[in-house]
């Protein structure tokens, strides 16, 4: 973080790393590239959220973690570049007040559920948390013809909009945004609905695939909501000894 | 593991340190990730096996290995946390006086087999093993709405039960479980099936597969028992090196 | 860059370094194996270009970098052996006076699409370039039977031609070639093709796609080339590392 | 290799090198798993030829390499194990004098096309020696119900006569044998018929390929045997840095 004379105080330094090391597990795992971010909301003041400044997720440090408030304006330095698309960030906090962490990405494999019908559905107890529908978003009907990103307040609010109480949204031709009640839980939700798009398309190949029904759904979720700590210092190991 | 003051002798620390290779060769070729377990029957009391606590696999070392009875509690030490399914475990070995060593995985290729009709059926001879049949687990006739998971006694009977007298069963929306007489069996089961099955989902696509024959399938499984310590040499050498 | 007694100024270190470092990128991220090249324009003479002398891109040092005339004639020393399709290089020069930079490649995500009627189309923002059109390139109406390389000026005319005014052209049985205005948007063109190709796969599988409208296509090209530092940050350390 | 008091020379120094760095690269490139081997003609007897003992082909250094005469009998020493299926490589080196190197794997990219009716054909020009055809063999023929393996001179004749004067074989349900008139390109032709035949499976599910002519097949791979140093000296290094 950089230091800073303003109002806002700085965050735990606890939060700033576990956001660095997300990012860095979100780029170990496949779910980001170059592009994609992570984010958190500050733990100090609910009206500002914390994110890197543009950068690869996989090369960002804890020197790169910059404040935003709620209109994802930099809180103490605009004179850096930020991720374009930080109003998704932004949006999704304002409109969702449980919500604590926010991950966008473009990860392979959710691409080509968001470019078709086929619905993204829990194929097995690792992503129950998609059971209650993940909508996709069409960006022409909020915005008519764009380059596809998130570069408006307006924008943001649509997706946010889209989103509704849902945990995860698929954008069409761009990607995918989850959201969590920790960055452990948002990063643990992108890389499943990853592998459960994977999984699902190969099932969808083999016959007509047995989802988890609604209840079994929550129940896993609500499972692996209590397990979070275990894949967690796994994929930390994998991804802080790179 | 930790030194106990119980009645149950200690395990044969090459036993114990070939369980936590075990682990380490079933992270590494991508059977588990942060998830799934292999456990062995006590070498010195067959009413006991050998476990991890709650770790992933890839983390694991021989301070984490803990003996459990039958009933899945652990002999020496109630207070830490342990796998909620070690009931798979525990159930299979009481069911099954032969078997020596278990794993039960979430491994990305056979997910898709247990989601469907579809039927793992061995396409080559590394895994003549699949030729005596693969059944497939259906929780909600033994628990109605679940998580999924084998928590409960009750559960793992009734898995135990479907397992029958087979090598493998898959368990739908949720994994696989393999059994073996020795923790190189074991391993070597679930390597070769996960592989087994993104092979045949490759055929199936290509045309009409012809499968191994029972009796091709039968003598391949007993040609690759007899070389199990060819690939174990591989993959302990890829696993304890990273 | 060997030394070098003739007219030909020595081009810019960095431009070389660059050069180099895009080599180990190609390679790094799949998109040449040990065949395929990757070249610059001469900054100090537009009728120059650069590449290494035949070497597998991940091999290459800056030693290994020597210029060629636009008939792809090496500049100071034809005692070496070259890449024999040096021609795809020269020609497209000729032809196209705002390219700087041409690679070709068998990635093997964009052979399929070469080899059938599919046709490559932006399947999201990343791939915006491919929205303009993907021509196929059919060596045998220009060479009749051949050994499929463009081994001679006549034949790079050709691809040069059948290239026309587009960014990426695919070769039948054989690969593609990309262009750019830089090393870096020559690069990055190269690693989302393929990415793209692997993504249309899957998507087309799963039912009717829905692709970028040119205008979103052409929006996010330019936005995505005002963003070509962030990737190259990210793949030069990863190359450089290895 | 063991030092011999028997009538065979020992072979050079620098192919016994070269064989060790084959089984590497056949590794490295996830042409052979823990099973699979690769052999070369005796340089100095072409009545013997040159082989690892029972070893995966990733652990095998120079001191592993023996001697076989062609009825696959060790030259020097029976008290090791040796690889049950030799017989492939000695039955081939009596049927084709030309040869001077053969690979048995499993890679899986080929066993759907062993185990299907679809033919593996040159779908670029990387493997145009595939031009020529590609048999397939049925052991049931041969040997009626076996455990899949050549273990047995006889059928290591009955593989050979399937062979043919082809440079490739498909084993139903089992693997591969190819052939080469050295090490590396025996190696080549592993590496890049797997290769096609994952492009071939991609292709196919786009639509009707374009496969390589005849002529273009002779001609890429008269080609592609020129240039073979190119590849070996990426695949030596990746293969020996491990």
């Amino acid at each position: 973080m950089a230091t800073s004379s303003s109002a806002v105080p700085p965050p735990a330094a606890e939060l700033v790393e576990e956001l660095v090391i997300g990012n860095r597990i979100l780029f170990q795992q496949n779910v980001v590239d170059a592009f994609g971010h992570i984010s958190v909301r500050h733990d100090k003041d609910p009206t500002k959220y914390l994110m890197s400044r543009h950068l690869a997720p996989g090369l960002v440090t804890a020197d790169d973690i910059v404040a935003f408030d709620l209109d994802s304006v930099p809180v103490h330095d605009i004179s850096k570049r930020y991720y374009s698309e930080r109003f998704i960030h932004g949006e999704i906090y304002r409109a969702r007040p449980e919500v604590v962490a926010v991950v966008h990405c473009h990860a392979p494999q959710l691409i080509p559920f968001g470019a078709t019908k086929a619905m993204l559905r829990p194929i097995y107890h690792m992503s129950g948390f998609l059971g209650t529908g993940v909508p996709v978003f069409e960006i022409r009907e909020a915005g008519g013809m764009t380059d596809m990103l998130i570069r408006t307040p307006m924008l943001g609010k649509a997706l946010a909009r889209a989103l509704g109480d849902k945990q995860i949204i698929l954008m069409r031709g761009h990607g995918a945004t989850m959201v969590g009640t920790s960055i452990k839980q948002a990063v643990y939700r992108s890389i499943y609905a990853a592998l459960n798009a994977a999984l699902q398309m190969d099932a969808l190949r083999l016959g007509e695939p047995t989802f988890l029904a609604a209840e079994e759904a929550a129940k896993a979720a609500e499972s692996n909501d209590g397990a979070l700590e275990r894949p967690w210092a796994l994929w930390k190991r994998q991804a802080m000894s790179e």
